[in-house]
Order: C-alpha cells, then sequence, then structure tokens
C-alpha cells in the first residue's frame, strides 16, 4: 500500500483534526477531499460500527445549493425521479444523467423550501454540470458550494448519543426526513440517513468553525457508548448492496442498470435530462444489472474492475469486493448480464490474484 | 503520513503497472485517477529531472473531445483566450472561468482540426460543465472522455529519448506545437509541452492497451540516458513559478488574480461565458495576484492555506511550498493583496509549525 500526499488541492475538513487525533491510518480521496477509510482496522471498524455508535467525517458530501425561483425546476431537470409529490423537510435519493441516460451522481436532495435545495452528492463535480445547464437555460438560479459539511453518527448507538447533543427530538425524525436542531446557539438540518444499514443520522455543519466543536461534543457525550471516529465500511456497505458511484457505476450505466429503476419515473418526470433515452430503457428493461455477488477464496483488495467469466465468455464485472467476517464469505457487488444474473447462476471472476469461483447470490446480505 | 485506500473508483492508467514496477512510494489523486508523486525521494527525483530524463505517467490529465460542427464555436465560449488565430496543430493554454469569472479549469487545449478539440484538463470535471453549456445551449457537438492518457517525457535528456523512440522527426516540434507521430503502427499525438521547465514532451497514447508498451520501449531505449519514472516534482514546479489548480488558484479566482490575464482577451473573445465580469477586472486589474513567495525556517508540508500577515491582518495565503535544495531556501507560491505585493515585502506565513518570515519574491526562480 502506498503513502498519500496531502495538499490543499486535497481538501481537509472542518473535522479533520479530530480525525487526526483518533489516528486515522488511510484515506481515500472524494470530491477532491480526504475521505478517511481506517481507524483501527477495517474488521474491528466494521465490528464497533455493527455494535456501538460511531462519528464519521463525511464532509465529502459536498452540498451543492439551488436557490432561486427556478430552483425546483431545475431540480427536476436534473433527475428521472418524480419530484412533485416532494415536500421540505424531505431528503429523496434522486439518480442523476446526462442526456444519454448515463449516470452522473446519484445524490441525497433536501428540499429546504420550494426554491432552495441542497444537493448532497457522490463523486463527480456535480455543482459544473448543474452551473452548464443553469447557464444555457438562463435559469433565475443561484447554485454554488456552500460551507456546509455532513457530519453522521451510525450505528445502533445513534439515537442516544444523538438525543444527548440535540436533545429526544431526534428520536422522532422519520427515515429521509430532516429537521432543523440546535447546537451551541447554531441551527443544524439533520437526517435520518447515511451510508450504513446500522441506523442513524447526518448532521448538515454549517459553519467551518462549528465542525471541532460538534466532534468533541459527540465523543464528550458518548464516553459510556463506547464512541469512536468511524467511516464508511467496505465490508458493511457491501453487504447491504450500498453502491458507490464510481465504484459500482458509472457514465456508462443508466439507472436502471444500477437496479435504480424504482426512482425513476420516465413517464411523469417532465423535463428531466435523458428522459428520451430512458424511456426506452424503461420499457424493455436493462441487458445488465447489478446483483450481489459470493466469491470463494483469498482475494487481493478490489482496485480494478474484475471480469466475470462463464468459460471464455465475458458476462459481467465486479467492481467491490472484501470478506465478511459475520457471512464468512467474501461478498462482493456486481454488474451481470441477463443472461447469467439468475440467482445461483456459477461464473469465475478474473482477478490479479488468479481466477475464483463466483455466485450470484439471490439477495445483498442485510 | 497515511495510506492511500485503492479503489476502482481511484482509477489506474495504462501505465500503472510500470509505475508500481518502478517502486512508486506516494500517489496523489487527480480526476479521480491516480498520479505518482514520489519514487526515490522528493529530492532524488527532483535531482534527476534537472540532470537526465523521466517518464511520467499524467494520464490524470484527462482528455475531453469536443467533435462537430459546433466545436470551435463551444471552445471560445469556454475561455476568455481570443482562440480565432489558432491553428490545427497548436496547443493553448487556455484559462476556463464560469459566469463570474471564476476559474473552472486551466487546461491545454489541442485543436486537432476546425471540428474536432482536444482538452487536457487540470483537476476538475470540466467535462460536466462542457456538457451541460452544449446541452442548454443545444450545440451540435459531441463531448466524450476518448481512451486517451498522457505520457510525459521530460528532463534535459528528453529530445534524445524520444528521437530513438519517435525518429527525428520530434526534434523539430515547436513549443506548444504538436504533430502525428507512430509507433508501433499506431499514430500518437505528440507535443513539446509538459509540467517542468526542463523541457520535453507529452505523448497522447491512444489505446489502453498501447500504454505498457509504449512505456517499456521508452525505458528500454533510455538506459544509457539514465530514464527512470518520475512524476511532476513539488520543489521544480514551484522554482518555476507552475501554478496547479486547486492549490494556487480555484474558482475564488479571477485569471487575472492568477498572474493569467495575459491569456484573456476579453475585448475580442466573443461568446464566451464570464466575460462581462472579466471585463472589469481586465480593465482595472486585480487586488491581489500570485507571487512567488521565500519563507525562513523548518516548514512543515503545505497541506492547508497558510495566512500571510503583515502584523495582525491577513494579507494573503501560502498554498504550495517546498524547500529547493537549488535555491537553499523554502520556495512558495502565494496570493499576496496589492497593498503588500512589491518585492522585498517583509511578511509572516502562519503554518500548523509556528510562524515563520515571509519574503515577497521578485520572480520565480528559474
Amino acid at each position: 500500500m502506498a503513502m498519500i500526499s496531502q495538499s490543499r488541492r486535497l481538501r481537509r475538513t472542518p473535522f479533520s483534526d479530530g480525525v487526526e487525533a483518533a489516528g486515522v491510518k488511510a484515506y481515500t480521496v472524494y470530491n477532491r477531499m480526504l475521505l478517511p477509510t481506517v481507524f483501527r482496522s477495517p474488521v474491528e471498524d466494521y465490528r464497533h460500527l455493527k455494535t456501538a455508535v460511531q462519528v464519521w467525517d463525511v464532509a465529502v458530501e459536498r452540498q451543492v445549493e439551488l436557490r432561486g425561483p427556478d430552483a425546483s425546476r431545475l431540480m427536476q431537470m436534473l433527475t428521472p425521479r418524480d419530484l412533485r409529490g416532494m415536500m421540505p423537510g424531505q431528503c429523496y435519493y434522486v439518480p442523476m444523467v446526462d442526456e444519454t441516460g448515463g449516470m452522473l451522481n446519484d445524490p441525497v436532495a433536501l428540499k429546504l423550501s420550494e426554491d432552495r435545495w441542497w444537493v448532497s452528492i457522490a463523486d463527480s463535480d456535480l455543482l459544473l454540470w448543474i452551473k452548464g445547464l443553469a447557464y444555457g437555460y438562463r435559469l433565475d438560479v443561484l447554485i454554488d458550494e456552500p460551507d456546509v459539511s455532513p457530519l453522521a453518527v451510525q450505528g445502533p448507538l445513534a439515537d442516544d448519543l444523538m438525543e444527548r447533543v440535540f436533545g429526544d427530538g431526534v428520536r422522532s425524525i422519520k427515515f429521509f426526513r430532516f429537521g432543523w436542531f440546535d447546537f451551541n446557539g447554531h441551527s443544524f438540518v439533520v437526517a435520518r440517513s447515511g451510508y450504513s444499514k446500522q441506523g442513524g443520522f447526518e448532521i448538515y455543519v454549517e459553519g467551518t468553525q462549528n465542525g471541532m466543536p460538534l466532534w468533541n461534543a459527540l465523543m464528550e457525550a458518548g464516553k459510556d457508548l463506547d464512541v469512536y471516529a468511524g467511516c464508511p465500511n467496505l465490508i458493511e456497505r457491501i453487504e447491504g448492496g450500498l453502491l458507490s458511484y464510481g465504484n459500482d457505476m458509472t457514465r456508462e450505466n443508466t439507472p436502471h442498470e444500477c437496479g435504480l429503476g424504482r426512482f425513476c419515473s420516465t413517464q411523469t418526470a417532465i423535463g428531466c435530462v435523458g428522459r428520451d433515452a430512458l424511456l426506452r430503457v424503461s420499457k424493455e428493461g436493462p441487458v445488465k444489472e447489478i446483483r450481489a455477488i459470493r466469491i470463494e477464496g483469498e482475494l487481493p483488495s478490489c482496485d480494478r474492475v474484475w471480469p466475470l467469466m462463464d468459460g471464455d465468455n465475458q458476462v459481467g464485472q465486479v467492481t467491490s469486493a472484501a470478506y465478511s467476517p459475520d457471512f464468512e464469505t467474501n461478498v462482493a457487488i456486481g454488474m451481470v448480464r441477463m443472461t447469467h444474473w439468475d440467482p445461483a447462476t456459477d461464473l469465475d471472476v478474473i482477478t490479479p490474484a488468479g481466477i475464483f469461483p463466483a455466485i450470484v447470490n439471490e439477495t445483498f446480505w442485510i
């Protein structure tokens, strides 16, 4: 494993001092910003996430703010999901596509009001796409990256910890809803959401200077809950079938291939970019789709596309994989052609460390 | 220094196998792709770059291809530089700005023909901005990322090495011009350009499968020239005043603040986005500007903005810094307000390791 050379370009976050003090061992880079990947070890972090509560620096989920009379119109241009029924206080997972129906990002949109939205982005400069569209269409909307950095609280004890810092009102936040809650005289959006299957919250911290006081308050309040710094865990997210933009899907893929067809309303999402391209896909269905894949053997880390083979024919690819201690097998995410996507189909996967048997799993693991 | 966690999302390049075989010690991430930063040590790499010849994996300079009847019109929308006089076979350094005049990228544009361009990008997803504009304006142009990966050959012996692989025609390529040259039956764009002041070339390798054969051919042909794997060198690029997008300039800055006013023809670059905003700046000049900064003392690595102070007043910031063995001082790049940007102005710079004396240098060092 190589080192990472730090520079201003790989932006620090409001929580970086806390991350370093907690002994971060490795990073990835996400939206040109540092994202911790390991604190104690991937397996220790995984166990702890499933039993206690963690505080995650996910400031890399940068926000794109849309504000102005055309904000809601522009939002509907960005996604094939029908946003007409969405109310302020709701979060929607919204696939975003280009004119060919290729995935550009899979953010979570927060509707703050009719004329103000935050788009909490995955790993691509969606700001530039949105600005380009708004300029081209001469829309009456301001688009910018506000000084807002999400901090996630994840794990089975997340409600207990959050109550101590934000009050018992947080317990009543429903899944993918948000409210405004006070900390030190500042009001932050707190949503029940996050990139794990263990439950929890994301706090949208406004103001870089408020980052470390909140981090420290959570760590202090959660001592007897065994709170610790954490981060999205590769094993847990694969078990849970949480896709990663750039890993499991790219601009090459339609939302339907990614199993996100249920978020696409191509009949009613009037004005959305890519609608023409997706109408056909949504009618006939994709010819390849995301599947849970079980792999036997001692795998290297998945740092590139691994071809999935039926004999000499490539029928798909694996893009994320890890050994799961709980399920005692390698869990993986792949894209498989329809001829081979049925559960229990036997395949081979080609990795730099050799060829391993792979089986299409019926579902993800949790 | 922390480790980097590799994944498919941090893309490998056509040359990654060669980079690993050469013993890469550290990476950064640039355009969501791995960019080597250290092979032997920063200082050994620096010495070697200045005396021999290096082969650099700069595949991170991703290409955005514009092709179609509106390609040239769209190119002029993208930059305040006047492109009317540009001929096929030329490279232009082209600042690109948003509607407010804020820098989005500082790529090199290659004009392949009137209706076909490559934009060789710095670290932002310029593809999304260009696609958004083209879609909004309904332009008749295709925009995509082709399978083209630049490989740089840099150093005083670059001409000798390149001649052995591509023939003596490469010697007559003028600065920021390119031609088509054959390798193994493939024709590649070869430009006299690169992100160092030591001279050299960039080969635009089309086809991932052609990457390692060319890498190996260069390594084989250059054995007696002491060829080795290299990468953009922090010390050398600061000495030479080569700016880095994301480090020394961001969307916060106009081209004029970055010292790039000479590339802006706001009077004649008709149709360029941001022209209205830049007209005023170009007339009155910027109130802060990039400067070479000399710093005394034992500095940490510059992983964040360092404020430049005159007493208690912040008058600028340093964004790149390194110790230069040749100039026996810390060389740095900063942005300084006009009240303090004159050569020899004494300032202080605040770093996480303390406060150090800083002096505005008259020029960069080479």
